[in-house]
């Protein structure tokens, strides 16, 4: 099982404990985290080799997002130091009808000004055998566009595994390059598709439908615009409310289509994440086990993140594995 | 939208942190509370201009009330200081079957013991359009009664609108009025009932049941009797337990009943303030819009404040309209 | 209602707060805990007289211990001193599908390690009329074993009633005594047998299933091979996952087979300690009420404790009484 | 060595923790104190035997006051219930030239309320050699004088040894008697007078000075008034600011005049009981050691209190000896 | 007593509770702090009138600070809302020969990015009497040193007093304008010079020593070159180490040189703000009393907040007389 | 500058916040250390590479404790899981005249009870330069002292330089090795020793003062008897109280004898892991500087370490460069 590279950015969540608002307590929790990272982090909880790649700052905060990904046994060889402070997030725990809510501090962070002298992608990517990028990264800066397809490029070149996660969020996108097109540049270059209908219209420019059978002919439609896509996974979250939600998965690798059942997640703690623990999951299931299997291995690994405080999945692949036997009645482990 | 008083005690309230009983921990937070204060800091949160009119102690306990009063913008400037000290209560939350315990210390606080010359009402209600009252102030003494009927006297003078949550705690009224008789006197000098069944048949000495058909005739009946009230309004509440509530609402304004869906409180954070945050959310509707609408927004505030930790409600409009409009499913906030 | 005598282990539970695992925060909560202590404790709550007898370490943890068990009343005159450390154990607690995990640090404690000189039998019993022991105890070493036999068979001279809550933990018996077999000595000398088809059939060897006709039957079987037995107990816990439970609980007494009803714990908040709270409720129920209502009371005390954090019930018979007249809407206790 | 017996208020202390004041933060601590229940609670940290006479609030508060006061193995078993709240204080710490403040909220407390039925001092006393007033008790109430007074003149009877520590603190005499006339009846049925010159010219109407010389004539003249007095202990307190003090102690027992060195407390940590531990560091050196040794002892004991957090003394005899030994460098004990 | 206008960033400040460092733990503490604000808040707490201008971002941290501002009773009226960050700042406190360490995320914050209409002169200096401003906010940007003259230029043709505590750091000016070019533009706007020896030299080019002649030397070039100025005042801290601090302060006002005493800080809590305590001691004091008092009231003002957690002086009017009065022994305030 | 190489055990500290003793709340903190590992850490902290030898529980709380060592960037590639728990150490923190205490839960620890095959020499050495033990690792088992003196003879071979802390605490030994006999066959596979008079008399027999003459004799002494010793370092303490320490060092290397100033440590924060400080920067000036360089280095570390919660030195060669220059005052780092 060789080394998953990640790349992206490291933000500092900051964040009230239990359902507080900032406004009520001036006792606060933080914690790191970045979509690519939680990838990164959780795999290596799997037992994964992993390096993650990107930039921090120059200070005690830089030092101790280091640490924190240390922490975890991911590697931080190639993660450089800059003069601009760490991107920072604050965060509102919601519950119920009350949705969490987020306020970022990340736009001339140091990531977001990354140079492309803080990446030397030969020697990051030396024993590299995957690498997962996300849809954020581009949205941040041309640099960060550039710098990512560089490494993509030579990803590819090497024959390494790329997936993405192309999520993308409209608010990011503001210097200047076309979402849609900078998107499909690097899709080009990627070869398993973890999103759903929204990213796949998004790309295509399409409207499919949510049902299954759209699904399947969005899918066939993404791979012929995209060749090097082999594989499509998706995960389908419906919410109750904010504490209570419901998590399935599906897929189609150009010959099977495959869906999970729904676990239920009754009593949500920290929804933070779960998206990139799919992803996690689903990487991790893929370097061992069988397409369906590693659909169901990542979305036992989505349902558990939303036990755990944090942004990042903190279980094993024995407590995944214990879901996907069933134990499920969350029985003491003594 | 005119400035809102409210008149009432304001209390420190002690919690022990989560589940936790107060044999079971030393460290504790605090919150500060009271009914009417509730009220009109919900409604400043709604951005209404609001005024609260109290006596607090003269120490850094006061102190520490008045800068909690400040900073949600609700004028302190006719809050009064004395020398006995400011009621406390001490409240252990509950869980599922367990309810909720409170231990009072208000009989001889800084409230309690008002004096006529602690507020002057000409100057408090300068610039107000809406007096808001409830039970629980006529209750406590002979001099806080007289004072609560002088200000309603003048606010009906002034013809500002009055209205009443006559929330009846009989283990309240110890200084010799009849609480029935005192309830009367002040209803009569307001024009909106916030209270259901339990209140009217309290007031009137009825026994109406709680079908939408008694409560039609039972709203009539106490609009016979005190013709100043124009609308009454009734908070549903259905508990499976302490953790699992239902709201919902109902309303007769002499020509039209209606009544609300119920919004299911799957997991109950804090029920302190509930019913304060429905009484804040309706004046604040009957201010901005029709009587039913003004009925469905006190309801959504009033399901949303189960969310919030302490005595307050901390949603703005914008929290509330998301769920009049159907966004009950908690989506994050970015 | 005489004194109720425990025997067992103390242990030291060191928790993260939350549902936060050790690897993400510094910030730790201590308890005390010890299945039977747990009975103790949670008797003296109810108001009933206990002693409990054990060994603790002489050094600042031990006194923090004895001052815990002081704290609710009961007795320490009988606890001993030794130079060996206390028993600890890590928790962190789970949430929906993740279940809650244990590490114990007790083997060489100073309850294991018990030395005949540290229990004074004859001293200790003075004034017990009832006498509880669990599983745990003799499966710790052979000290532990013969001692609790030597006070065993001295309160059956004295006509004691007593307990036991035979539960077997296959990971505890190390020190060569076969479990079958010692528990089998010490059940002859117990009364009350508190314990469902799993703890039967690992006594008798035999293969009993859960329905009530087996229950009936494996009881009556019991009772045979022990006729001391006069009663048995069973708590049945259904699990969705491991925030939401329901607790119900059979009994056969040779002569009447009865049953509760489901109590519903749709938000459990802590179940350590729940089989120890039906336990002591039971006994507190045996003491004061009739064998049906004891048992009512014991899955009442037991479904309650659900709500409280730590290792023990913090409930008064008040609390429980309440929930058998159908207090269960958790309304407000003012 | 015979039991101790002290009377007077609980009162529940709740404190910002560190040196933050209230209106800084929510989170707070809460402790249990009063003057003479810190005496009794330090003198069973030394091994003494103490019961404790009060009366607290019939509510989880007062529970958790009983459970708190038995965790250190006083005795609670003469403590009584009312309807009346307990009584709080509110604790800010000061640091350096920043004094450390107090708001009360004690006035109509339980124990200020406290009626003749609720002591009965012959069973209250059945054990007692020893009974240790404070001039706070007499201060609270008519019916608290008369009980105290009742309860000495009972233990003078019985040739028990009474020590006073007769502080007078002019905001609490309030009902109506005369502060040094009721002090008085008091100190006449005393032995042991535990104060300093302040003490003596308020009960005399003297004027002396603070000189050693002035010291022995105030005592002398002390006893020919009030001839019960055998000995005269006096605590002197040297302090550079909040954050540091020193600590002597002098004696005048009719015979001999001694004084101690000064310990030099460099970082106080909480002065809050520092007056109670010398109180109870000499009752305890009264009962095993002569008089020198015992004001030795009850001075060491003081010292060491400033380093405890807290209203309590957690020092326990060989702590105290230690210090006595020279040993207050500090070194670890492993 | 005329307001006090202030003008400067509001920057949430997160640290670690006591001397911790960031890496150590999870939890943190904020404030809310920024030199202009702090003068602000510390003018409120002594009973003056004070509006506070700046820009916070419109989210709920934004909302967060204005309630923390609106705690103090500052005026927040004239506070605009920016799309931008607030700033940040995080700190970790040092002890003894350990410095606190400083890492600012400041640099697009919603205050640096300012923009001219933003900010109404006319409307938010109305009621004005006293400005103060500091060398930070001219540091920031362009804009920003722009509408601070204007602001100024405004102030003076109102007639208002004009405080200047003009800090020179290094780091911050970064848009391109010369430092002390920018300074003297905005000194020659002024009346009341708050700065030593280091701000003199900066400003004037000189070199100055430390010593008194200098310093009256230095100040009378000052006066001569910014001929507005009127008196200078000058705070002197010599360090022992991190924790023991003394303060003193000097003055030449044109005709009188004047010092004070060391005030001896013997366990320093939190320096954060302490010189923008004596600047607020110092303009509370030129409002009410003479200049050698009012230099007095700024010096013990400034050697009372070393003894406060977060950037802000929480002292009164009473707490800094107590100190002039002589009463730095801390004796417990009751 | 090659690979350090420590061996030893890690302990899990358990303490109360500040200056609490566990008796008093229920909230503590939880940090890792170990004598040997404290020393690899800080050296890790000056940006040495290290890898620390040692066996952890195969549980959550090794998991914890290795992620801890990771976090520094400590090599846990050598670290072994055995079935036994981590060792535990309850440390309460004391102040002024009161010492901190410690209770140990270590004797059947998971390091106590190593194994051989638990450490394979050859890889774990593979890249070392140096190796650091102490006298706490023979004295815990016969294993422990085997598996050492098997890694020390390795070590020599391969010409590393070896450094001992050969601290005696009487209260480990029980196992029935001599313990001077043990330390001398470890002693002379050593190069530097760093210790004092007390353990040079221990491991000689001798019995020589602290003066500095006597250390020189008593130095030259132990490298006669210990051919391989070349140097000798001495850190020495004179304390003041438990919170007032001051450090200097002495050295003789055969040649020259040197000492360091007094460095006065006013207000201790944690003197835990001082000692192990002292050690790490030594090692680490030893491989950077000469040996007097080194040994200021070394004592400004252990300096610095007081300041630090915790049982590790966080200080990095910027900060102990900083005292060396002179930079005591603590001013602020921006």
């Amino acid at each position: 099982m060789g080394q998953v590279i990640t790349f992206g950015e490291v933000l500092m969540r900051i964040s009230p404990r239990g359902k507080k608002k900032f406004i009520q307590s001036n006792m606060v929790e933080f914690f790191f985290g970045g979509t690519e990272l939680n990838v990164g982090i959780s795999i290596a909880n799997f037992g994964g080799k992993v390096k993650h790649i990107s930039v921090v700052s120059d200070d005690f905060i830089g030092e101790t997002a280091i640490a924190y990904i240390n922490k975890f046994g991911v590697s931080t060889s190639s993660i450089a130091f800059s003069k601009r402070p760490l991107g920072v997030y604050f965060l509102e725990i919601g519950a119920v009808m009350r949705p969490s809510a987020i306020s970022y501090n990340r736009s001339h962070s140091s990531f977001s000004e990354i140079k492309p002298h803080m990446v030397n992608w030969e020697k990051a990517l030396r024993k590299g055998e995957w690498f997962h990028w996300t849809g954020i990264t581009p949205a941040l800066s041309q640099e960060a566009f550039n710098i990512l397809k560089e490494g993509l490029t030579l990803a590819r070149e090497k024959g390494m595994t790329v997936s993405t996660d192309p999520t993308y969020r409209s608010g990011l996108w503001k210097y200047g390059k076309d979402p849609k097109e900078a998107l499909a540049e690097l899709i080009s270059l990627s070869t398993v598709f973890i999103g759903g209908i929204n990213e796949i219209n998004e790309v295509l420019g399409t409207n499919y439908s949510y049902s299954n059978e759209d699904f399947i002919a969005a899918s066939t439609d993404l791979m012929e615009k995209f060749p090097s896509i082999e594989k499509v996974f998706d995960k389908i979250r419906t919410s109750l409310n904010s504490s209570w939600h419901k998590i399935r998965a599906r897929m189609w690798n150009g010959k099977e289509f495959r869906e999970t059942e729904d676990l239920d997640i009754t009593h949500v703690v920290d929804r933070i994440g779960t998206g990139d623990a799919f992803a996690a999951g689903l990487i991790y299931g893929l370097q061992n086990y069988d397409d369906y299997k590693a659909m169901e291995f990542g979305s036992a690994a989505c349902a558990l993140k939303h036990t755990y405080e944090g942004d990042v999945n903190l279980a094993t692949v024995k407590d995944v594995t214990a879901i996907l036997e069933g134990n499920i009645s969350g029985r003491l482990n003594r």
